[in-house]
């Protein structure tokens, strides 16, 4: 079973609105087996409507419309729906009710507006709407299934779980796509790509890989199609197996960070981290931070973007300053240190760099950065060559740094 | 002028990535007065891709297309589009360059993937992509244009601006889409509505206004479409008017931010800044930093998020911490003006609060925050009263203390 998702609405194609509907109907789809072809999203307009709903039915089984059936005028879903399948609108006099007492829970008059939407094609099946005024409407057409859905999310979501989810699982039988995500840091894509290559190559054919790159991190999603039993398990052998490969660069599953799983390293061992940022500027802190109860480990930084507070508050010695310059193994070791002892933490992280786009050198070109990390017994160095993006090398920068610290942690 | 927008990757049909590239794109378009007719994202699959493409060509004068275009094996646009346009593959000298020279760049050897990449379809014209590998192409057939482009949003953005923007914009006729955006903090979207009704009630039939609220702001994006210089001076005349209703709120135009506003009063004013951050825990430092040439006056930060460190390193009294807590205006006060002594600058932010979503008590709810800006001549301090959720309170927090900066700056 494979389906289509069609939102309508003006206001996607404008850019003003980011349709987030499609991607969770999606995700849910998808966890039910039923595979998503297509998706997309269509003007407030009945030529676009009858056009494209006509051309999803041809090549899916299951069509998911959004968006277009509330009570004003540039509202036109529900009447090109009717065209499309050559009904008439009733009046529906349980969707009324439903509509009443909607109305009067909330103590206000049901007006002429809102009781014309328990009008409705007679050749739907009209789908409750508990939290909304616009009702689903179900439509067949051959073995083909056609839902209209509103386009307000928490409406669309709460009719999906009550009624459409139950309904396309019933349909859909045995079969799951099951999917699993591989979280790497330290190597590059195409790096990573000829490491698991021979692995990628002897992937059973109902099995699949994508690599997901963002800054400082690559992630491998792997997707599984068959009886749910059967994918489980082989799924589990090949993740087993990827991980023994590229051990040194696997960091996480699913949904987890980097910061997030040095967090819970760092909980786990009871141990405290600071940081002493300059060309990162408080971006680990900040992404440490974003973890709730972060407070547990993470004492605090100093974002010293000054040579002046290089020394001051974090010790690096003026002569190193001026011999080596900031983005200098030297000073960021220093740095490492400084943080470590003055703001008394067990581990310390620090950066020094020249994030760019401007400011660097013919010794030292934008994307020159030194990270360093510095524990109990040692600290270590390392330096990185980015390019000229500032956002894109602050991230990349932050991943490499917190990555250097995990592998100390673990 | 109309295009369509096809979005290439199996990432977005499971629901794992949310397609943003599209709604950018579409608003980028309409700004030169080209329509978006449809929007779509379908899978990295041979036959879709012909199919889609296909399709699109026939109902659109400009293609779009972005995703796939990366070195491994699941990314097939490129041969896709190369089959479909009935072309060979050559090896492109000049790209080749181009990549060595981004791999120079970064120190690192370019490998027999990545070389690859220089393999372009011979109908298209390339597209050169100065942040990343994959160069953009250009095909035609008839009177259709149809360009490909990588899925990253920052190289396709980068790729958009630098070339396609440009050359769309030429075939472009007079009539043009407009849109200003306002951009406000320091007054809830419902209470700024309120403010500004008559103004709204008034704008001509070919303007309208869209309130986009975020974390401590609200912009208003004013949209005119009609012949270029009229809707110019007619767009000016109602922005000036829009401004002096609103002007205790608005704090730039466009893609202006409160960091860069900020930097701009500082530099100008050569004054210096620095910030003590608790609950923000360095995403106000992050801010500042990611704007280029923030080290002329940003010194620095103090992420204390420890008790302890607030002491040693920005000399909170330790009895004000006890009777008063961390989240107070005692404490707050003291830690701006001992980020301002300490790192010797002539501003300095402080925030302490409650981000949550757990640590509220029955006095000090989640989301209870304090902010601080402390002046050569003054310090005033601010309560915020926020809700749940974490990252939402971290920026409003954010927010809210830029401008009060901001404020003081003027």
């Amino acid at each position: 079973m494979n389906a289509e998702i069609v939102t309508i609405g003006d206001e996607i194609l404008i850019g003003q609105v980011t349709d987030t509907n499609s991607g969770w109907i999606a995700s849910e789809l998808n966890k039910i087996g039923v595979e998503v072809k297509r998706i997309r999203a269509i003007k407030d307009n009945r030529e676009d409507i009858l056009k494209n709903v006509s051309e999803a039915i041809e090549s899916s089984s299951i069509i998911l419309i959004t968006g277009g059936l509330g009570p004003t005028k540039d509202d036109i879903t529900k009447i090109t729906l009717c065209e499309y399948f050559e009904s008439k609108l009733y009046f529906d006099e349980e969707v009324c009710k439903q509509l009443q007492s909607f109305f009067d829970s909330r103590g206000k008059k049901l007006s002429e507006l809102n009781r014309k939407q328990a009008e409705l094609p007679d050749a739907c099946v009209p789908i409750s709407n508990t939290i909304g005024t616009a009702p689903g409407m179900l439509f067949q057409k051959k073995d083909k299934i056609i839902i209209s859905m509103p386009g307000v999310p928490y409406e669309m979501k709460e009719m999906m779980k009550q009624s459409v989810l139950p309904l396309l699982q019933k349909k859909a039988g045995p079969n799951r796509i099951l999917q699993h995500t591989i979280l790497t840091s330290g190597i590059a894509e195409s790096d990573l790509a000829e490491l698991i290559a021979d692995w990628e190559n002897n992937l059973p054919q109902n099995f699949s890989l994508a690599y997901l790159p963002q800054p400082g991190i690559v992630r491998l999603r792997i997707t599984g199609k068959g009886e749910e039993l059967v994918v489980k398990q082989e799924m589990e052998k090949r993740i087993n197996k990827l991980e023994s490969i590229a051990s040194d660069f696997v960091f996480g599953h699913g949904e987890d960070t980097l910061e997030k799983v040095v967090g819970e390293l760092l909980k786990k061992n009871k141990f405290t981290l600071s940081t002493a940022e300059s060309c990162t500027g408080g971006y680990i802190a900040h992404l440490l931070t974003s973890i709730s109860g972060s407070s547990d480990y993470f004492m605090g930084s100093v974002v010293s973007y000054s040579n002046d507070l290089k020394e001051k508050l974090l010790q690096v010695k003026s002569d190193d300053l001026k011999t080596y310059g900031a983005v200098s193994e030297q000073v960021v070791k220093q740095m490492a240190e400084g943080a470590r002892k003055n703001l008394k933490t067990d581990y310390a992280i620090a950066t020094s760099g020249i994030a760019g786009p401007t400011g660097g050198t013919k010794e030292k070109p934008v994307g020159t950065i030194w990270i360093a990390v510095t524990t109990p017994s040692k600290t270590i160095c390392k330096k990185l060559q980015l390019g000229n993006n500032r956002l894109v090398n602050i991230q990349a920068t932050s991943a490499a740094a917190l990555n250097l610290l995990r592998k100390e942690l673990i």
